[in-house]
């Protein structure tokens, strides 16, 4: 396998050292060896530390601990916590709970970022009670088809990272790194994945073990090879998806160390925010409310939901939105709307039934006929249409009304907006806790737009 | 057949005097005498006042001139005209030449409006020549159906006349004379076609004489009972005939004289027309220009069509527009634009290729990223996306620009506007010469709507 000049270079950066790859798997070791000197689990370690495809600076380890599927959940719970603490202890960890689909421990052993997870030890992927129980299964899977592809791996994680699309996150939306190396084993290493990738159409279905039994509708289908009924990129988005096709053809037509760089735009200042802003001529609103205490897989989705639904109030009140996007801060998060215009007449048109339908007709022009009206009922297409007057003349108001209440929120989000939100306009949404966001949603470019402006190419 | 008081009433104002029937009869069998003592034609009444189903006051009255089928367009054009100089000068009129399909002499005698019109005498409906051949089989069918519904149609048309539905001109878009004796002949009288109306839905089929061969789209079909190939209600409009049938519940469930008067209601003056349009706080812009010299129906089609054209011009630079009308004045016409907007950012937002359309995304990626952009090129729901400065922010300097003329304006409008046209906003739109369509714009009403509230129902 031929690699270009910049590949090698990049390797030279990301490749583990044989002493960082001794020390991390030699703790990995002794972490498992804890576990099952216990005797209540065996332990294994998994992700990309186990599959030896993680980048240099990784600092994460996951050793997952394999109990008895004849256990009940509390019993897991309640064995695996109480183990993972004995271990952490054992190690003098520094150490708290976290929550995914159930509890887990996450400790930090000399600036190692190691979880600790409480799994079922399932006989096959296709039985697992709750989704972790599946990850032991990748693992052996990576481990077991690799071969020689580990550094083609170490390269589309950079890549993909360098270009934003890495992650399966809600927030990125993008490919994890078991769809990287699904990828490139089957394809074939990362050149013939990126040549693949730049012709990819919505649609596209890869089943390595050729088991599939499911029919998927997400852009890109991954049949996970230990489980026929898993669509391994379901959680990336089509605008993922092309974002990466189109590195993939940008980096075939000139490869270089660009794309594997990160890259490091600081955000604007208030003072070219600002000027950006009255360029464009746009109207921008922003809500902000105390972050709920929840992960992010829990709160971004419903971020996106709320935004979503708020989309679709402001316009069905006749404000025209340009974009939307949401930030989960520490704090607090933000929901961003970019309007074209932030006022509507007093006067709007309300559409009612068909001269047809007679009964409701007859009601229709029976109210409107006896209110004060701008014009109508009249017949327009066959319908009444009445002109009357509405309540919020100004997008402001309307975001400040509890008028959002009546939208779909995600629950957290909701519960959070009812202890108060607040609402910005214009150059006032600049928030110096939110400047990288803010910065990005404005000066917004695909990936290989903003390399090729960076290279001047 | 009962009548309700009020219809007795209308009948007494509208059916025309013994004098004045006898009086308008004679007249025409003069005419035809002087027609046919020529020698060149056969000469027949057509119209109203032929079918007996005038309204008191009409002084309109159609001589139909009937040619031999084998003369040429020219030669019947050309003996037509003499002719009917001929007959307009021994009577003493003063006459003019008109031009509908072909042309006619319009002549004034003792007030009375007399057409006198050469067509072919041709054997059958569906033989004709051209358009006006048909006219007198309409006259005979209706004479030879007719019967005792003289009065319903006189009610009926009175009905439609007060309700702004009747008239098949494209302004109007209404109900023809010859529709309203084939509907009154076909439901059996005004009050049963009233029931019928009132329960009327999009595609009603009347077919007489039960021998249609061709389907039709229209909102109502009626087949010509002389020419099976023919609507008879091709020009009625969805909206025209469901604001009759809303007159026709209205009226059934409170029968009034109210639905016989024609609304006399005054144009609004400067003052209020000013206060009315600051209420809606929308944006109103005016096109006036020089009026073509040709009828109007071919002048209002053409103003439909470019003020339709003009929206749609609007809309897609995102000016969005609640409604539009047209206005076709003796010396200058009108399309009117009600805004919601009248200006719209400098960025616009510009969708181009999906990504896996690869030759046309690269050659879009290559163009937008050398250019100046607010934003992208980035990728949404798949496609390039790119956010650009626009040419017009304000709808005034879009409609004043030439840009007017890359839409599908009518042929005699562009002609027209090619000598320039004038643009006003807001209240400045105020004319006293468009008075009274700027009034009846504002203040639109369905027909039943302005009758309920006149007589506070």
């Amino acid at each position: 396998m031929t690699r270009y000049p910049c590949e090698e270079e990049v390797l030279k950066q990301i490749r583990p050292t044989p002493e960082e790859r001794t020390y991390i798997r030699t703790m990995g070791k002794r972490l498992i060896e804890a576990v099952e000197r216990s005797g209540m689990a065996k332990a294994m370690m998994v992700g990309s530390v186990a599959r030896d495809t993680f980048v240099r600076g990784d600092r994460d380890l996951d050793i997952f601990m394999l109990f008895d599927p004849s256990l009940s959940r509390e019993e897991l719970q309640e064995q695996g916590l109480a183990l993972a603490h004995r271990v952490a202890e054992e190690f003098g960890a520094t150490w708290r709970e976290k929550y995914a689909e159930h509890p887990y421990v996450n400790a930090t052993i000399n600036s190692l970022d190691i979880d600790l997870v409480p799994c079922y030890a399932v006989e096959s992927a296709t039985k697992i009670k709750s989704a972790v129980d599946r990850t032991p299964f990748h693992t052996r899977y990576i481990l077991s088809h690799i071969g020689d592809y580990a550094d083609d791996v170490l390269l589309l994680k950079q890549f993909a990272k360098a270009g934003g699309v890495y992650g399966s996150d809600h927030m990125t939306e993008g490919f994890s790194g078991y769809l990287c190396e699904l990828l490139t084993i089957y394809y074939g290493g990362f050149h013939p994945l990126l040549e693949a990738a730049a012709r990819w159409r919505p649609g596209e279905v890869i089943d390595i073990e050729k088991h599939g039994t499911k029919e998927f509708e997400d852009p890109l289908v991954v049949i996970d090879p230990v489980d026929p009924e898993r669509n391994v990129a379901a959680a990336l988005s089509l605008s993922r998806m092309f974002e990466f096709a189109e590195l993939a053809r940008g980096y075939l037509a000139e490869p270089s160390i660009e794309f594997f760089c990160r890259p490091d735009s600081p955000p604007l200042t208030r003072e070219v925010f600002t000027r950006l802003l009255a360029a464009r001529g746009t109207h921008l609103f922003t809500l902000t409310f105390k972050t709920p205490d929840y992960t992010p897989d829990t709160v971004v989705p419903q971020l996106r939901k709320s935004a979503e639904s708020i989309r679709e109030l402001l316009e069905r009140s006749e404000f025209a939105v340009n974009r939307i996007d949401v930030c989960m801060g520490e704090e607090r998060c933000m929901l961003l709307f970019e309007l074209m215009n932030e006022t509507v007449p007093v006067m709007r048109r309300h559409i009612g039934p068909p001269l047809w339908s007679r009964g409701n007709a007859e009601k229709f022009l029976a109210k409107y006929v006896r209110e004060e009206v701008f014009a109508g009922p009249y017949v327009e297409e066959g319908r009444y249409v009445v002109e009357v007057p509405r309540t919020f003349t100004r997008a402001v108001d309307l975001l400040r009304s509890r008028t959002l209440f009546e939208v779909a929120l995600g629950k957290h989000v909701r519960r959070s907006m009812k202890q108060g939100w607040t609402v910005k306009v214009g150059v006032e949404c600049w928030d110096e806790e939110f400047a990288e966001f803010i910065s990005r949603f404005l000066a917004r470019s695909s990936p290989l737009a903003r390399i090729m402006r960076r290279t001047g190419k």
